[in-house]
């Protein structure tokens, strides 16, 4: 099956086609400016898609969002983009335009970060896992949750970025999130770590301390997700993590933490419990992949 | 349907046999000591019932457990109690136990803050819900939580109790939890709020500043709970929360913390989001009914 995969992101719009086995076939970058200057350009590509005269036709969509975006099936306006800090993006219907301008093809829609996920749970380091988190640290924080085979969507979808953070002793940094100030986002962010330091992270990569006190956070908000939502894996992506000296802090903060107070395989087995993303920076596109394949089989 | 209910406790164990409709028609309390001494006496309850001479017979039992125990379907040692405090109740094979003292029916097995929320989306305040947390807070907090339509195992099951509180400004407890000091339970639970104030709960009732701090504990793991798991209803049950005077503090406090940062029509609705438990303290046995109920479908 020849299935389409927009990933949309703050800077730019990952347009691609793929297969059911999450190959990327071709892709194209749109910057993101307004829905009136980006959509249209985005739609040109996926609909020389549905036409089958150079080989096989798309038949199916999936779209991974930034959020917050409206994700519940049965809301009048799923697959909108809500109240996002982008004003040109806000109350837009993505997921109708889309279906819309391409013949009503079956539209798979999710957060980016959930669509990560599934790409991790369906071809990556969480294959064949039912209860999982994506956790990416860059500019902002996102979290994509798996629960019982279901990616988490409830009242909106997660925003694990913004849990409140027991800031850590000595660290007089105030936060930088608006909303929340020492929020999980707000104390270790890219934009938090660069604000705090006044350095970018990438200058700071020497300096062991910063990085020591970024795990803490981490490993801090990692702890509520394994006592609220019980994972059998936590998979850590995003531009900070790059940092690969972050994991074995972060492992070992989180165990700390659970004090042994919770005592499972997975967290004997600390290295694989926490792990880097897997799908070289593609899990949100190939994710894209396996909810254009899901929605085809459900309107099957 | 003839099914059997069993709640376990710290304190007593509560049989109970009632219907698929949620109904209890006979219920037994019998002390928690040993399970040498208390199994036998529980069996023998539950036995009687297997006997349609006197009418019906059971059909199938339903258990909510106490935790740590292993609610993974799939895991060798399903439905045993794992790491508990309760020393002589480590490692007891529960679900087995039962099941093969009752010729093998069908036996549905939780922890008892699932089992609650179960009753809860079945019967009471959040029926037809497939995404809620139950959130327990007496001499110890406990939260069940239920993602997609089902109930949250996962790695082992939320143990939301544990997860690491930002120390209220002002406070100088430092919480008693022997494993993480001021965790939500640590500085929360009813231990925590009489070890603080030194008086019980009860007595402090007229003290608003009490209610005050510990609202702000409440709300500070709820709006954990809200960006990790994104429930449509949090539901609070236990002996703590019969302080009435809770409800409104815990949902100012949780919006406050929230700062406009989501905007649903739950959240907006926030004395429907954030509600007492409504099935008059019966939600756990209530809820080993529909467990009772599930597996008998699932056996079928």
């Amino acid at each position: 099956m020849l299935y389409g995969a927009l990933e949309t992101k703050g800077r730019r719009m990952l347009c691609a086609v793929g297969n059911e086995n999450g190959q990327i076939l071709e892709r194209v970058v749109i910057p993101t400016t307004t829905p009136e200057e980006t959509m249209p350009k985005i739609i040109e590509f996926f609909k020389s898609k549905l036409d089958d005269s150079e080989g096989e036709a798309m038949t199916a969509l999936g779209v991974a969002s930034f959020g917050p975006v409206d994700v519940r099936e049965n809301s009048k306006t799923y697959g909108t983009i809500l109240h996002t800090p982008k004003i040109a993006w806000r109350n837009f219907p993505l997921l109708n335009t889309l279906k819309e301008a391409l013949n009503n093809i079956p539209v798979g829609f999710d957060t980016d970060v959930n669509a990560a996920l599934l790409a991790e749970t369906t071809w990556g380091a969480a294959r064949g896992l039912t209860d999982a988190a994506y956790v990416t640290v860059g500019t902002g924080i996102g979290m994509g949750a798996m629960s019982g085979g279901k990616l988490t969507h409830g009242m909106l979808h997660p925003e694990a970025g913004h849990i409140k953070m027991s800031v850590v002793e000595g660290d007089n940094y105030k936060g930088h999130c608006p909303s929340h100030g020492a929020c999980f986002e707000g104390m270790a962010s890219g934009l938090a770590i660069a604000e705090r330091w006044g350095k970018s992270p990438k200058e700071l990569a020497d300096n062991p301390e910063v990085w020591d006190l970024e795990a803490k956070y981490i490993a801090q908000a990692l702890t509520a997700i394994v006592y609220i939502l019980s994972p059998q894996k936590i998979i850590l992506g995003g531009g900070i993590m790059r940092q690969a000296q972050l994991f074995p802090l972060v492992r070992k903060y989180l165990l700390e933490n659970i004090n042994e107070y919770i005592d499972t395989k997975e967290l004997r087995n600390i290295n694989s419990y926490v792990c880097p993303a897997s799908l070289n920076g593609n899990e949100g596109v190939i994710g894209a992949l396996k909810l254009a394949d899901m929605e085809a089989a459900k309107e099957a």
